[in-house]
């Protein structure tokens, strides 16, 4: 039988936060290309952090997301500036919660409940505050504090370090499959937020639930 | 100034071989649908194995590559069987070189020449066997014999010990960016095989030489 939850542990980008904001952004700045832009930013942008990690170059998300969309404009064919980067870039700081993640966050307020994302804190941190979250989190970790990217397992064994609980008593959610692949390869309970209603990854590391948003949460309430 | 080159290394899939004739195979048995399951599939197969890579759960590029099958079938709502899986896996083994491989290959004959592939051997024999290259290589080396999947440094560093060579008396040649970028990482000398005019890759790791096919390396013979 699966132990009593501790902790619960939230993804950030597609799972708390729609990324949604992304595209219209990019579609306001380049009519006509807001929906290649914002999908090759995003693949090379989790290219780019694995990348990084199976070579040992660490550099920061906000990095990693910069050079993501240097590619992207430039696979699209666009002339970029600085400025119009800067501006593509701002999106990732105020990007909205999704309509559920707020009230879930309130009726869960009794657990322990922290943040972990891949997000260097010049990203985290400005998107907490501007969403107005911050008092309902005990902590935001993000993996920049150790310099390893999820889904290695050293960013895992971090987050965990920090709660004072065994790994199979933290439940982590993420939207992201391999991010969820990663924390049960680790050893946490995983609920994936499948909000796409996507396959399950083909990884033989199957969540223990899965919900098509936050709200599958609530029965820990 | 660059050193001499000593071997040339050759990855085989989209470098060496066309993977076109993937699309083809899967638009045979699934009509309407070759595009989407061919391009689901490769995204997943390079997602699966740096995952592995990532986790340290090893499992053979023909694992791997089953699983990405598996998933993008499922993606796109396909029944599938054992069956059609093993024809479409098949299609693996029966890649055509490109056009220029074999020419250039015969070419180069006065140097040392290595295949050096993701490839578990089950897949990468046959397929140099049916093409009808082995006569033309010194050695098919595969990542399998070590575990360590491209582009992690350990798997270049497999290569690089059974050649007998400083490495950047290397000349590694990929298609694939995230190849390219490894192998410049570990210290080999690069030349990126551009086929489909796509950007440099944003990691600080630009090749040595761009071509936009394998002839670029006549210059050498």
């Amino acid at each position: 039988m699966d132990k009593p939850i501790k902790a619960f542990v939230f993804d950030v980008y597609g799972t708390l936060f729609d990324v949604i904001a992304i595209k219209e952004q990019c579609e306001e700045v380049f009519p006509g290309h807001g929906e290649a832009i914002s999908q090759t930013w995003r693949t090379k942008q989790v290219e780019y952090f694995m990348m990084r990690q199976l070579m040992g170059k660490y550099d920061t998300l906000y990095a990693v997301t910069r050079s993501a969309l240097k590619y992207a404009l430039e696979d699209e064919g666009l002339k970029s500036t600085d400025d119009i980067e800067q501006q593509l870039m701002d999106a990732y700081l105020h990007l909205p919660l999704y309509e559920e993640s707020e009230a879930v966050l309130k009726q869960l307020q009794d657990h322990q409940l922290v943040v972990f994302s891949n997000g260097s804190h010049d990203m985290l941190d400005p998107l907490i505050e501007n969403a107005g979250i911050k008092d309902l989190l005990d902590k935001a970790v993000s993996v920049d504090e150790i310099k390893q990217f999820k889904p290695a397992p050293a960013a895992y064994q971090y987050v965990l370090d920090q709660l004072n609980i065994e790994r199979d008593e933290v439940l982590f959610m993420s939207s992201n499959g391999w991010d969820i692949s990663g924390a049960k390869n680790f050893g946490f309970q995983t609920a994936w937020i499948n909000r796409k209603e996507a396959p399950v990854e083909q990884l033989s590391l199957e969540p223990n639930y899965i919900f098509s948003d936050l709200n599958g949460l609530l029965k820990w309430k």
